[in-house]
């Protein structure tokens, strides 16, 4: 298809599938005439992958060409998300790492946690009896946002963390629940890193949905609830 | 202080500052001379606000000042967090509304949600028995999420989403209990900002750590937990 197809069909702008491809987000298209490319269905695929890692999880977009070269493929500019083949457990669990992995480093580039903050997370990590590696990147990112509070005079400890870690916990047995139930045809790694990926802001605005009802229970306004 | 004081204070380096100032998300410092300006704590308490919102809650500089202006103040450039004096359950309500909502229209602005997402979300929220806005941004947001993941093939329906909105509901009780016992001398309506908007991205990671130790559990891995 031309890219005036490509653009009706993803909704996404030609000058941004220009830029995408500049980026080195999306393959460029094959060439059929000085100034015309063709484009194919993994073209629009990859384009919706894109678009969804960008538009609706709002990674910058040199985070989400990290995402995308990890699922495969689009680093080394050769294919289009038809990945390494890692269709068994161990291989989606590894794959779901270095996703979170490049999602969190890229945030963490300029700011370190504070040994407080990371003792904190720790404590936490041991109360819970969850077997995570202790340096991980979400590890750190935790202790960071701890910090960020602390700084700004929110003390968040263990105490009032663990209630939020046990529902945390309830959310990963529905996402793997979930996850077991994607269809036998799907590449299962690319299935783990959208329902992570995409659910998280879906997971925020349920938060923030359950806040509004809550809130609005706790303290009634009799103008009704505002637009936002 | 001096703007190396509060770079060393504050760990932001003094080019960023000077950029937070110049996209008005901190105010000037006061002139005491050609080329110096003297800053205060309260100059200090923003721009760790300022860095928690940009470095630690990942959001662009232009959203960070809208949420900054409805804190109040610095959009017209007269104060530095004081804000309108709102301390009542109400005034929280609607502060928190305006942030998140400065917060989902920024993302929102490129991309409409589907009829067929909204009605799910819609479906859902009744499902929960939840009172809130039927146009508010976050609904609008969950169905964008919705709606990429459709186009993705993976199919979220409102009995998948269910077992997240109650756990979203219980976390929302906690944010609410959290909140009740803030300290009487702090500003409530920033406290709810502070809580709902850093806790974000800490409640993604305590599901990221508990996905980490159950898929481990559930898939083990000889060779031990990756670094990611």
């Amino acid at each position: 298809m031309r890219i005036s197809e490509l653009s009706s069909r993803s909704g996404v702008p030609i000058a941004t599938i220009k830029y995408y491809i500049r980026e080195g987000l999306l393959p460029a298209g094959r060439p059929v005439a000085a100034n015309q490319a063709d484009y194919d269905e993994d073209h629009l695929r990859r384009l919706r992958l894109v678009r969804a890692l960008v538009a609706v999880r709002g990674l910058p977009v040199s985070t989400a060409a990290d995402v995308l070269a990890v699922l495969g493929g689009q680093g080394d500019g050769a294919g289009d998300g038809d990945g390494d083949g890692e269709g068994d457990g161990e291989g989606v669990h590894r794959t779901l790492g270095r996703v979170l992995g490049a999602m969190d480093t890229a945030r963490a580039r300029d700011h370190a946690a504070s040994e407080a903050g990371l003792a904190e997370v720790r404590r936490l990590v041991a109360a819970m009896g969850w077997r995570v590696h202790p340096r991980s990147a979400a590890v750190d990112a935790l202790a960071r946002a701890l910090d960020a509070l602390d700084q700004l005079g929110v003390r968040i400890d263990t105490g009032a963390l663990l209630p939020y870690a046990r529902l945390a916990e309830r959310t990963a047995e529905v996402d793997l629940d979930l996850l077991a139930a994607a269809p036998a045809s799907s590449d299962l790694a690319e299935h783990a890193v959208l329902l992570t990926v995409l659910l998280d802001p879906a997971l925020l605005v349920l938060r923030r949905l359950a806040q509004e009802h809550h809130s609005a229970a706790r303290h009634p306004d009799p103008a009704g609830p505002g637009p936002g």
